[in-house]
């Protein structure tokens, strides 16, 4: 089965590559962009079909390898 | 308000960064991991409180900087 996960930057951590998007779209005529942050996005294929086994790995794996817990959050769709 | 936005590279389109992912998490004994595609992730917070839109703009947002229409897809959560 497939399982998503998102990893952003915990609050209070600076993202200077967020705010060079905000400040090119504002530089573009959107205006109304007040903040941007950047966080990645991994789209994961596990051989098993077991929903709950699947996330339990992939908690492990972002836990060891995909998020540094120190300044970044998970959350797995 | 806030929006999501998620952009994966199309299908077909070779995910070099995802592949050395799925490498590194198999080396590490997460055999079962078939496949991985990274993406990006956009928190993005508009002075807009119509979610119509404020989801339009987005998606002009996408269209014009954010994503790569010709190996890269949108979607706004």
């Amino acid at each position: 089965m497939k399982v998503k996960v998102i990893v952003t930057l915990k609050n209070g951590v600076l993202d200077p590559q967020g705010k060079a998007i905000q400040q090119t779209l504002n530089g573009m005529g959107f205006v109304d962009v007040k903040d941007v942050r950047q966080g990645k996005y991994f789209d994961i294929e596990v051989n098993e079909t077991d929903e709950n086994k699947a996330k339990f790995k992939i908690d492990e794996m972002c836990k060891k390898l995909l998020a540094n817990l120190v300044i970044e959050d998970y959350k797995i769709l």
